[in-house]
């Protein structure tokens, strides 16, 4: 992923950030870009975040190969603020906002070259997950350290 | 789109079914089916409602023909209840819940056929949009009587 | 996927046939499914196929778990002959034409409910690899057996 | 699209180039790019092409404006020469190696950052249309020399 230099003011809080140009074969018939690419680029950047905070096996696309233990996406959405199209250039941000027991709220905001301005945000819910126990698991000590750390504050449970 | 015939108990409130094959290409390298795919889902099912009402326009995949209105998908989000794999037959159902000034809420389940249970719920925000105002318009009173004759119940404005 | 029953005679020959959906967000700008969408069609049948050979794990999506070889896409091209557009109905045929000393060609048709007629064909190169030793295997024996069964006559080596 | 300085020599004979990273969620179940994103890359390195010639159409995403005859894709193939995975970037090249009485042939390289190899070629058949008249349309001498003087050279009709 490109390294992204100078992000927004917008983007100030997010420690992960990617940068992708806009495909022409992701609009759709309304000649923008469909509703779903926004989520394919959440996707990319939760894995720039889990990198960043070393836990981003390339194979499993994240936390997986630590203790057997990994994220499941719970739950996504994302709040549309401006149509993007062919051609552009998206800055797509991920930051960390909460970390309860064993869930985790990543929030999520792309914005748009074109418009120089934000282009649709939203929330994610990470869960980790025992796949040996089947079930979910307290969020390890260290991953809240690694996070906190890029996060540079505490992240109090909630 | 297959006529979905014998519907699970738990769309029983969905009048607009469709059911789609999971394609083992809309797995992702978890080996399950990757979660924008769910959004893909959703679509087809809204583009079905509106189809229901008669406000589905083949070209626009909506309202858009109407009055120079249409809508716009202003927010959705996906509720992740178990991991679905290749092979499996979905069926997906969208129902509107909720009719405001100028917005609606939507409800789209999906439910699979392997697992004889709900996957995924997930719920999106419909703005009418009026493009020659440039602005969100009140929803016409023609697409609350079609809705609230498809729902089988009146909408209150909330 | 969708049992087909009553194949167009132009797919007498394909014994792997399944049917989709043609989805409104197939669609590009232009309006008409994007070419991208066939090569998600082909790789369905070609999964089909296999299956229907009894060579089909659903995880690998092919033949690899059998003896630790499986097949490798080498090439895949498609000849676009008819533009399709939601909504329409697709039934999609796989039939192998060519059993080579590694490598193996499958012929691809795409068959559309609303034109009633072919919208596309191409051509893949399977190529049957050994991941153990990293190079390309001889056809295995049995695969041979059991395609020339599905196909109904011998494929002479070319 | 990023502008791609210093092309690895593979591509010097490609003058529209594009540069893409790689999603972790253009993976599939097999664990490496999945083949029907290759033809995604070539499409926009396709409309890259015509963008460089001054015949781009953002929204038609090509030559469509044009005296109402627009390019049409009729054939497209892809030779897979080397597994792509997240993270890489690869560079997309686009050229036009011939120009027919109504149709072009293009061919497409895809250059992987990782491998520092190319990871898979291909060749598109663009073939002018008269929408109006509804069929194939001799190429315009304004596409052929605005053709040719991207490419540095004469291509005879063949």
């Amino acid at each position: 992923m490109m390294v992204v230099t100078n992000p927004p003011p917008e983007l100030a809080l997010f420690p992960a950030l990617i940068q992708l140009p806009v495909q022409w074969g992701d609009q759709d018939a309304f000649g923008h870009v469909n509703n779903i690419v926004y989520f394919r680029w959440f996707e990319s950047s939760r894995i720039a975040y889990l990198e960043r905070i070393g836990l981003g096996g390339k194979q499993a696309g994240g936390l997986a190969s630590v203790e057997n233990v990994g994220p499941i996406l719970a739950a996504i959405g994302c709040n549309y603020r401006r149509q993007i199209k062919y051609p552009d250039t998206v800055i797509v941000g991920a930051r960390i906002t909460r970390i309860g027991r064993s869930s985790m709220t990543m929030s999520h905001m792309v914005w748009s070259s074109t418009h120089q301005a934000v282009a649709a945000d939203g929330e994610s819910t990470v869960v980790v997950f025992d796949y040996a126990a089947n079930q979910p698991k307290r969020v390890p000590d260290l991953y809240r350290a690694l996070i906190e750390k890029l996060e540079g504050r505490k992240l109090e449970p909630a």
